[in-house]
């Protein structure tokens, strides 16, 4: 079956999770608003659009599926706390991320770096993060509080290793997923983590949820890494290719330069334009084009799809038949984004 | 009195409290060491470096003595476990400062801003951050991990109104307090709550040692913004009359304007210098010169000397005697500071 048949077949079961748990997001995205005031005039309206603006809440969704096949409707307000506790750890992530990258779109919308200046951009990053800590807290669970802030170093090492590491053009694939587990999956992670912790599921569920959110974080970053190669400014609100124009270089990259012989013309090129020696857009848009016509996006679609099915056989147990499927959908729904 | 001659009273008194606390300092400085690891080899000896200058360790003093008359030795390991986290709190929250401020030199030593880039250094602070909440989690104290989140927030609070408003010539006292309160006392404060609670003192002296820590670091926020301005680059680590350089107002320049006739020559040089609108680096020498000459100094001399006195009356009732002759040195030691 090629990609495009593939990413097909998935589509056409574009899930209902959304629908479903809808009202439940819709506390969470309430919660979160409340928290993220900022009185500074020059800062508040566009805390509101950032936080506003924050795509499909897949983090709060991990987390309140994670507890609903156990004490959901008990420990309902902790779950929507500490949710939007998780969706603002990651808006405070990606505040810091855009003043690292200097990104100046996200999701199609001026980043509060490009508008505001690098040291206010630092301290709204930073105050935003204090009020998600104080939502972790707010649970009431020390546990919760623990995963939280593990949490937290988890994404500033992967964030760290992309920085110091991510241009090293024949660094294994272990060194790349570990750097995406941090920078992604690690909250993902946590969230189910959370989920299960204040559901009050049995020890080898809150396992297999961790593992669970893990695997679907997994997923949800090589996609993204493969977007950032095949879709255009259109789609992600950035340009294509922009990860390799930073010099960051991600899976598909990777496939595509061990699929080169060493000092051939595609090699030199690859390995020029990696290094940021040539200023030449041309050649940029040369090795884009070569490396969508490789295998690379292939095998890249091909561990996204490892992940998804993986992150499926770890909730095989669950007791509750109908989150299952829910977890299940949105662990498609990784792939689906390709569509 | 005149100002030198009571700095000399004070410093006469030199107090005993490092002596006394040294060794549990220490295990605080060990644990400190110990989570502030980080394996980039291009970062990890400049983050030691950064932690091990980490001035008198004055916070996790405050936090110590603060459950020093409850239950102190019982509880001797959460205690040192939430100073270690104050402390890298206010480490993370020092480099960020560093950043937003572009500042070249903290302490006499380069800063991981002025060595690494922005980036780095914004996620270095974010990863330091990660590793202090860890440390609150870790006392296992719900209350704890919450006053640590709301005390990061005022932080943050305190850097964005001193970002936005600090440079306002004709800020009442009251702003500029609520700006220091939280800097600089919300973590004075916070310590102190922190060691009260993990000491399981009574409900009104965990109150009273809250207050005992905002007014000590209000003292310590106003000596400092004192010394900014008497002091030079050796005493200091950084230019002398380095806040009004970057545009920050403190109290012993709002003294000052107070004092001058609006439309003078004075107050038009002040207001030019103030607002960044010369370059003539001998009107700026001339501003600090009329500031240091003027009753300013004094004014804030007394406004210190306020905190101190009021630091010590919120512990009158504390019950272990040493204890509060330990504190009192403390507050007093803010002022000696000057000698």
């Amino acid at each position: 079956m090629t990609v495009s048949t593939r990413i097909q077949r998935v589509a056409l079961q574009r899930p209902d999770v959304f629908g479903i748990m809808r009202e439940d997001l819709e506390r969470v995205d309430a919660r979160v608003l409340q928290v993220a005031q900022v009185e500074f005039p020059e800062a508040s309206s566009l805390v509101k659009d950032i936080v506003q603006a924050g795509g499909k809440r897949l983090r709060p969704l991990v987390l309140l599926l994670s507890g609903r096949s156990f004490e959901y409707e008990a420990e309902f307000d902790r779950l929507v706390t500490a949710a939007a506790g998780v969706e603002l750890l990651h808006t405070a992530s990606l505040i810091h991320d855009d003043t690292v990258d200097r990104s100046a779109l996200r999701r199609g919308k001026p980043t509060l770096n490009s508008v505001l200046s690098a040291g206010a951009t630092i301290l709204i990053g930073d105050y935003l993060f204090a009020q998600s800590a104080m939502l972790a807290a707010a649970t009431e669970s020390v546990r919760v509080v623990a995963i939280f802030a593990s949490t937290l170093g988890d994404i500033c090492d992967g964030q760290l290793r992309e920085m110091f590491y991510g241009h090293i053009l024949n660094q294994p694939q272990s060194d790349y997923e570990a750097r995406i587990y941090g920078k992604t999956a690690s909250l993902f992670a946590g969230a189910a983590e959370m989920g299960a912790v204040l559901g009050k599921a049995p020890d080898d569920q809150i396992v297999a949820l961790r593992q669970f959110g893990s695997d679907v974080g997994m997923a949800f970053q090589v996609v993204d890494d493969l977007l950032d190669l095949t879709g255009g400014t259109k789609d992600l609100g950035k340009p294509a290719g922009n990860d390799l124009r930073q010099g960051t270089i991600t899976i598909p990259t990777l496939y595509y330069a061990a699929s080169l012989t060493e000092g051939s013309t595609e090699w030199t090129r690859l390995k020029r334009v990696a290094s940021g020696d040539t200023s030449d857009g041309t050649e940029f848009d040369v090795v884009v084009s070569a490396i969508r016509a490789s295998g690379a996006i292939e095998q890249t679609f091909a561990l996204a799809e490892s992940f998804v099915t993986s992150a499926k056989m770890r909730i095989a147990s669950l007791p509750d038949s109908e989150t299952r499927e829910l977890l299940s959908e949105l662990a498609d729904f990784s792939l689906s984004r390709l569509s």
